[in-house]
């Protein structure tokens, strides 16, 4: 059984490969470039982890950590067109670099490089993995269309963002363990169990994200903290503000979002903890933690064999704040 | 055997049902306007063609089929984009409709579902299919990355420009029909020959294609002649003219295509006349046509049953002008 950290090390030197063919350049030099900015590589492996929690590790597991690492990329791209996001990891994103038309091609040709590695795996496995790939696929794809329609609405309720949140940042990462626990031979009720385990895991990452945004110490969180509040982000924060929120925080609240106060951020953060936002944040993260460790515990494997994934979901929960 | 005709309608009566889930309907309506659009289905019917010239069609080739006609369908959505085209086949493009984020994500999902078709097939031929998919799907990106770069350069020689055309729209013809072959039972040889028929297929109806918006009748062409010389697109037209005209001719072209004047299509047509570019074209077109043809002579299989892919490839080169 081998730590988070060494198999990331592992699976970094790994995909350290070049991916792609020489020419045209144009192509497949931003590609190269994209892949280089790094990144903490949780979903690959996911996959190893989910094929170590039953067997040790097959060379079909590097290969399908590779699919989903260059898969997870090609959402990166995209979105950053979408977004029209300057900056990824601090460096230029591709279509601030080599034009949206070129970075909308560099995605699809990482989608379909994917495909590639998926395409090589043992027989018996590569129509189980394909199913679930492309269904988590199309579910990321819909995720992210969702989250766009929910910046054009002024409402969106607690169930709906969370539907959102599931299909855009959690099932790639119950997938990446599922497909690792296919590989290790598991039984369909592990598989689910690990699946769910994920599943809440993403959630759980996900308040915690929004809450670190919000309240997060700017030395320790690495970026600027109140981003969300300025750009008027749905989070699970502001979605449960507005669902709360009463009176004249109510009728604040309201106004705060409408315009652009120079003390918006401190106003705002002031009513989330009149509202007791911070606190509900908290309860909320841990409690999809204890689910996720609660699927961990029901998996039928010896308890051991659990520790690494048990540290994983305590390292990015309890990342500092 | 059945004619192309025939099997067109039977693909588009099966190609009708819904691909897609209902929701989110953001996300799907604007792929199913796309396919609503229509389209000849050259390509889809390509697959079923290439099946029974092997053998009677068998379930598989309809699935493929349908991938490869989403497959399509997700690079010209992605297409459009890059080309900020407002219409395709009259109907406004699907970022124009829906924006260019839509857009972007409705193709990826496009090109997740046509791998979801491929995951159905039989198993034996899920690893040669996917893998000439592959190859292709990333062969079509790299010949639209390199047809965006010449738009950036001067001089772009026909060696380069062939080698463009035959990636960004020869070699899915080519890899639909040898897909069908595969699922026909085909030998490598006759896949083989069967895949070099599409390819120079491909190459004569491009040829065709830059003829006909220089020289069509545009009643019959069905679309504004001389496009291509406006928007100083480099054709095979073009760039055999830049490769042969001398003299005036040669700085008359030069300063055209640096200007805009009225009558830049009329004097551009009177230098590509004097230049011999039409006959030039007329003769390159037949070449390629008659390589097409000697490749599917030289299958191995009974004559009559190349007649339908003969008269496709007749019906494809000499649709009127």
């Amino acid at each position: 059984m081998q730590s988070f950290e060494t198999l990331s090390q592992q699976f970094a030197t790994r995909f350290q490969t070049d991916h792609f063919p020489a020419a045209p350049a144009t192509l497949y030099d931003p590609n190269r470039y994209f892949l280089k900015l790094g990144g903490k590589r949780v979903r690959p492996v996911g996959v190893l982890m989910g094929n170590e929690l039953f067997d040790t590790i097959v060379d079909d597991a590097w290969a399908v950590a590779t699919a989903v690492e260059l898969f997870h990329n090609f959402t990166l791209i995209h979105d950053d067109i979408m977004d029209a996001a300057p900056l990824r990891r601090g460096q230029p994103t591709v279509h601030e670099q080599w034009g949206p038309s070129t970075a909308l091609l560099a995605g699809d040709v990482m989608l379909v490089k994917a495909y590639e590695y998926l395409n090589g795996i043992s027989a018996k496995y590569i129509v189980p993995i394909n199913r679930l790939f492309n269904n988590t696929a199309r579910e990321v794809c819909e995720g992210q269309q969702l989250d766009m329609d929910f910046e054009k609405h002024d409402a969106v309720g607690l169930e709906q963002y969370l539907h959102m949140i599931n299909l855009k940042t959690s099932v790639l990462l119950a997938a990446a363990l599922r497909m690792g626990a296919i590989l290790g031979g598991a039984g369909e009720r592990n598989q689910n169990l690990l699946y769910e385990f994920g599943r809440k895991l993403g959630l759980a990452f996900q308040v915690q994200d929004d809450y670190l945004d919000a309240f997060g110490n700017p030395e320790k969180f690495g970026k600027q903290v109140g981003g969300d509040i300025k750009s008027n982000k749905k989070t699970f924060l502001l979605i449960h503000a507005l669902e709360t929120a009463s009176g004249s925080d109510k009728e604040e609240l309201a106004s705060l979002l409408a315009g652009n106060a120079p003390d918006k951020v401190e106003r705002v953060l002031a009513i989330f903890h009149a509202c007791g936002v911070d606190a509900w944040a908290r309860e909320l993260k841990d409690r999809y933690l204890q689910e996720a460790l609660t699927h961990l515990e029901d998996i039928a494997v010896l308890s051991k064999r659990k520790e690494p994934l048990r540290e994983l979901a305590l390292y990015l929960i309890h990342r500092e704040a």
